[in-house]
């Protein structure tokens, strides 16, 4: 499970800690935003008169209103699973502690009244622009146009501050991905996939296209043989051979797929059984995996890598190529980062003193440098995170962190520990990899069963479980949908 | 009923009669495009070596790759009803009437194996640009680019052209309505109205925007008080009620519905009670209904309407407007009609020759004229008119149609005649209203169910049925989702 980097952290806030009350929390979601709580000042807006905020509120700025489980974009883009139930408003899930007294009314929104008592954390739809740490201050701008023409434009003040942006996909600047490549980090880039496979199929199917067009349209290149790129490959693969095939026949055979990996091996973060399995099943379903192939430019019709064993630069045509080969930092992060001096936390660690919480979060991102950018490891810190606020009073009087190296007594709180549980990787046609903590490997049907209960487990509302299982019974009866929508 | 006009009779041309073998037929979609069944001869491709039709299959034109069951349109607009579950590929349909002698298979569609030949028809994405009467030609463009810059173009050769492209919004050339309105005829066009409602929530949250300014943004107009304008506003008002308010309680006592009809009464095509009750039930809900009262012009942020009592000009501000005063014909058929004749259909119906079946065409032409333009008609013209293709040797020695007036003999075909088996108008809150043949009236909670058992039994396929009666499972459970995607 991967993707929803430091998202989920909030929600897991949220969800598990829902007494949080003295506290002002900017957080930033793995959709690109900034999500922010805050407690001790409401909010400046360009209207005196509008600001009308209740004092004890947080806030929570994400320029997208809903959360999306990233980690099954893949099955979102060629349909196994549907955007809309991968999704859920933060609205419901900041409600949502409320109804934590009375769960069964908390499943059913619908039955349950609801008035402005009821939020204990105010939204704003809108994306952060700059934070300003000396002051405090999250610059934020609406997404939308204003009826003045340009967009809205506010800040939020913050005494405290969690940042859960999630990561930007990582181009190496190779030259022409932004333009001509699909990434695979927003619910609009699986639905952008989705109608692209489609629009493909239907170009190929065109009477006055030549047959060598039509292999030119259908060759579907993935960039990145890591656990993304390797489980939307497998899934393609599936949407061809099992629902594609059947209603393009004249187009069927013109299809091929490429994985492009620039090391040895896909899968290299796995076990060498799971990586040989996924190479051996590639090739026996016709996925080209093409290994020490490094992309150098990608143009609108072409793409062209440079192979390391000959040297040699290559350059074949595509109908759409997927790019993932990891994540990059945001822009407005880096700056952050530079503001705060993250560059060197580590030295900071050993101060103690009145910056104690802001200290407490460097620690913790000081350690994610080593930490792999998975859901697995956000949930977690998500937890530790939210713990850390609720016990905030008591750790200050009772410090139960590691003794301090300069100075007596304890840090304030104990250093977030990464506990690996174990990770996936679907290889298509109801088959998966798994690999457990203490080396154990397991491959096969079975494994995909698992996949299936772990994911619906962590799906973040039992709403969207439901909608997620129900659209893998439809797939299973009436296969994916191939509408152009 | 209404909106999806023309096409469903090629649905059911298609559904009804699998034995078409003789044919070509070109007939358009409610979607804006076209369908064409050729025969004869193949498709005339830029590339010669690219043509290799198999000479005995029909042609499908179509703009968009999917039929979409419109009548249930504005339950999409607030996601009642997902956009995809009242869509079905055309690939998928045009494969049906194979599955029909196995019908348990054709639910199941992943359990079928499928070759090129399972299919008959082959179908085009691309819309029609011009169709040549004389030479019986249509010329088609893809919408999507080619990889060689440009749109690809073709041409479709026929001998017998069914035209079914639906209409196109009527604005009656009001400034301003196409760049700043909303209208309800594509699935796109409900998905668009669905995230705009959503924007206009969250900018409405957003803490630099007045109170004032929040009571703009929330003022959502619906122009034309037919059943679509009716259904759309009532169904709004649900969403708001129901779901909305509860997220947004901050913003939610700014919201507006005005309804604006330039007649005297909404739904006047209805019985006189079910207007009567509409109205006062919309009073009740606090939907503005303003009857006479004609749009004379719409800006980016203004709408303003002629009182006809008065005679005086309004201008309100607005967040969103939704424009569904009724259609119009679209150019590309007013042109055809041109070219073959068709304002004076009546004198052609009385010469009866080698142009029979053309001529019977222009006869269910010339009648459609009267009849409204209601999925309930489309469909009846739909079963008629694969008959008439089904029985066309048949009645060829065998003529059942009436006595000719001028020469001796009968007409090849009968003529259409449109049965009405009622109108519903839903008007919200579970309640709906049905005029019957007869002068029957039937309005509340239980016409509401009748409404949802003849809209599930009217969708185009099981998958389709099944999705749509989830999709209302979910809705009651867990209310509609605002997430803005």
């Amino acid at each position: 499970m991967r993707g929803y980097t430091f998202y989920q952290r909030a929600s897991r806030a949220f969800q598990d800690y829902p007494s949080l009350s003295k506290l002002v929390v900017v957080f930033t979601v793995s959709s690109g935003g900034l999500v922010a709580f805050s407690d001790a000042k409401p909010f400046r807006g360009a209207y005196a008169d509008a600001v009308q905020c209740d004092r004890k509120k947080k806030k929570v700025v994400s320029p997208r209103n809903y959360f999306a489980f990233t980690p099954l974009l893949p099955s979102v883009t060629i349909g196994t699973v549907e955007a809309r139930s991968v999704v859920e408003p933060i609205r419901n899930i900041v409600r949502k502690y409320h109804g934590l007294h009375h769960c069964r009314v908390s499943m059913f929104p619908r039955l349950q009244s609801a008035s402005e008592k009821d939020f204990d954390v105010q939204f704003r739809e809108a994306e952060c622009l700059r934070i300003d740490a000396k002051n405090k201050k999250v610059y934020c701008q609406s997404n939308q146009e204003s009826n003045l023409g340009g967009k809205e434009e506010f800040t939020v003040d913050y005494d405290y501050l969690v940042i859960a942006m999630g990561a930007r996909s990582n181009t190496f600047n190779t030259p022409g991905v932004v333009e001509n490549c699909h990434f695979l980090k927003e619910v609009e880039d699986a639905q952008r996939i989705r109608r692209t496979v489609i629009d493909c199929f239907e170009r190929a199917s065109l009477p006055s296209v030549s047959e060598e067009e039509k292999k030119k349209i259908l060759h579907f290149v993935v960039v990145g043989g890591g656990p993304t790129g390797v489980e939307f490959a497998a899934e393609l693969h599936d949407f061809v051979v099992e629902d594609l095939a059947k209603l393009y026949p004249a187009v069927k055979d013109h299809v091929k797929i490429t994985l492009l990996e620039a090391g040895d091996h896909i899968l290299n973060m796995f076990d060498k059984r799971i990586t040989a399995f996924a190479e051996e099943k590639f090739q026996r379903d016709g996925i080209s995996v093409k290994t020490g192939s490094m992309v150098i430019k990608v143009t609108d019709k072409e793409i062209s890598t440079k192979e390391r064993k000959t040297g040699e630069t290559l350059s074949v045509p595509y109908g759409m190529v997927v790019w993932s080969t990891g994540i990059g930092t945001r822009p407005v992060i880096m700056e952050f980062m530079k503001q705060i001096g993250q560059g060197n936390a580590q030295k900071e660690s050993t101060e103690l003193n009145i910056e104690g919480f802001k200290s407490a979060l460097s620690e913790v991102d000081s350690q994610m440098k080593n930490l792999p950018a998975t859901a697995q490891v956000a949930a977690q810190q998500g937890a530790y995170l939210a713990n850390c606020f609720n016990r905030m009073d008591e750790c200050e009087k009772h410090p139960e962190g590691p003794m301090r190296i300069r100075g007596s007594g304890h840090h304030r709180f104990r250093p977030f520990r990464y506990k690996h549980l174990g990770q996936f990787a679907p290889l298509g046609g109801e088959q998966a990899a798994a690999q457990l903590p203490g080396d154990w490997v397991s491959i096969g049907h079975s494994t995909q069963w698992l996949w299936y209960s772990v994911y619906a487990s962590k799906l973040v509302s039992w709403r969207t479980r439901m909608l997620v299982i129900s659209d893998w019974g439809k797939r299973f009866i009436f296969g994916r949908d191939s509408s152009r929508i």
